[in-house]
């Protein structure tokens, strides 16, 4: 595993999961399953894998601090500021010319730092697997064998089988497609030969730099003139001056849908979440037999069931009588009760919130 | 309205308006309904009658702080102090026997600490009137017309009009009724003679004094003692030394259901409530049009109905969706939410709290 490093994106907010995820404490800073946060369960996953020297954390600065303190074994070093979001082909092009920079042979494992992978040993086994396919020339994937319709994620259609002596079963990707409507979805389950896209990839930073060049040019010079004065103090004018000039884009539709020698590994029974909605953490937490998941809150519940309870208070008692199928979020100023099938309608309360200008809130 | 006077009754716990209402603080002391707290609305409704140096209240030295600092107008000497509850028999027969030396012409009104009544205007009018009653040595109670069967109230059943020039229809009582079955509710509501004892009676201190003595010697004796030495330095030891020996019984049963000269005032429309339990709630404030009623808490509701949200903390937001017929109480360590049909499983909840020896959450 010479040469290998893991690169955490961890610039996103999103209100989803709003309650808890605020403004100025995204989601993969929180508790949310319990006394570890999404970023600290990120990083102990990783550290299975890498030495935390070979680990970099690409955010902004706002979420900086609170990440150092979540887990000060990170070399202040290896976090990489983005002036402000610019979507993850950006991410990725500065992660890839600085490691480039430091190790011309590296190959590196993009992470998203909100996400949750219940079947460790399987996430490390992929992970391996993946290296030995980077280490070829191939921009690799990790899929998720899908489990539902879902409308929420990307597909990645595989195509043949790999050839090579490989640990896992690896495929070359026929299509990159976007999220789909329920008819599709329905189909894309149906095939066999579709995965979620998890937005988890493991390449070489020559594969990726060559495809950016190629696909991107303004953004491959603009990386790499960042990264020519990285370790120099003219880094925060230089970036500084280019950021902002930067267009907002996605690895997928940016690189990935087009880019030639791409390899998924589909990934079945890997546990993992996107923690992306409220409902999700039912799937993550295990619940009890009442069909209940509590995380934080000392929760006594009379006819309670598929009820999830979350506090960020401890020594909180949630008491429920006679409640099916509810959320209910307790978290500082905000109580939130919520219909388990009615939590899309988060997004609604943040508008009207915003409408109202009641800013404190979100 | 010479000589009359006001004894609030106000020693009372109970377990039924958990989580708000704790052993330290009890549900009259608690704004349940805004701002004020039921003990205030007491007070403020008897001031449109009575002078604050004619206004007398019986508790216990644990709440006796909390009420004088929210309801500074009442004098120290007003407040009467019990060692510890032991009936509402023993309330009246103390206020009385201390009262009849202060003023031997006195006539009081007695009224809970913790009942809510909306329409001031007919309260006034009716304590009034029984007020020209009881000059004519009548122990008159204030009858609640019934509006459904209850079975958590006693019933008072009117005789024949009484003669005499009063404001108001006045009945001489025929009986007392203890708590009914339903089927017997049900009968009661339709006999159209039956109302509700509200635990309200006005009386000169001769008229309740000489049934005590006739009915309960004892109780007599020993709060003619008290009333001896209340304004000497003796008072507390004597009230010591004798309180812990008096029996626990209530005016009802101890006096009233075999008194011989009483009579009662049937009031409908008083918009009185016990405020005895969460779903009572409903009845006191007045619910949006979407049935929605809620307290002190800023409540946003999408698709919400029929359900009470009551906090403690006036900065908090309660946002539910999807709920219909709740209650949700929102209070320092303790959040409880709750089915409206189910909120009789409140002390199932104490109950448990107590063998788990979870105390502080009582």
């Amino acid at each position: 595993m010479e040469h290998t490093y893991a690169v955490i994106m961890a610039g996103g907010g999103g209100t989803r999961l709003w309650p808890v995820s605020r403004r100025e404490k995204p989601k993969q800073l929180l508790p949310l399953l319990g006394k570890e946060t999404l970023f600290q369960g990120t990083v102990a996953r990783l550290e299975k894998l890498f030495p935390p020297e070979r680990i970099l954390v690409v955010t902004v600065e706002e979420q900086a601090r609170e990440m150092r303190d979540q887990v000060p074994s990170i070399p202040e070093e290896n976090y990489l500021i983005e002036p402000s979001p610019r979507g993850t082909a950006s991410v990725v092009a500065l992660a890839a010319a600085v490691l480039k920079k430091r190790d011309p042979q590296a190959i590196m494992a993009i992470q998203t730092a909100d996400h949750h992978i219940r079947n460790k040993d399987l996430f490390h086994y992929l992970v391996r697997t993946a290296f030995d396919v980077a280490q070829k020339g191939y921009l690799v994937t990790l899929g998720i064998t899908p489990t539902f319709p879902a409308t929420g994620y990307g597909y990645i259609q595989q195509g043949e089988a790999l050839e090579g002596d490989y640990k896992y079963p690896v495929f070359t990707v026929r299509r990159f497609k976007e999220k789909p409507d329920e008819a599709t979805a329905q189909q894309l389950l149906r095939s066999g030969d579709h995965s979620w896209n998890s937005g988890m990839f493991v390449w070489h930073v020559d594969a990726i730099l060559a495809e950016i060049e190629k696909q991107m040019p303004d953004l491959y010079a603009a990386v790499n003139k960042i990264a020519s004065v990285w370790d120099t103090p003219d880094r925060k004018e230089v970036i500084r001056n280019i950021w902002y000039g930067l267009k907002t884009q996605t690895i997928d539709y940016g690189i990935m849908e087009r880019a030639e020698k791409v390899a998924v590994l589909p990934a079945g029974g890997l546990g993992w979440s996107d923690v992306g909605s409220w409902d999700s953490l039912f799937e993550v937490l295990l619940p009890d037999m009442n069909g209940n998941v509590s995380t934080n809150a000392q929760h006594l519940g009379l006819d309670t069931h598929n009820t999830l309870v979350y506090s960020d208070d401890e020594k909180r008692l949630v008491v429920t009588i006679g409640l099916d199928d509810m959320v209910v979020v307790d978290t500082g100023e905000i109580l939130m009760i919520c219909k388990v099938d009615q939590s899309q309608k988060v997004k609604d309360v943040v508008e009207h919130l915003k409408k109202h200008h009641q800013e404190k809130y979100l």
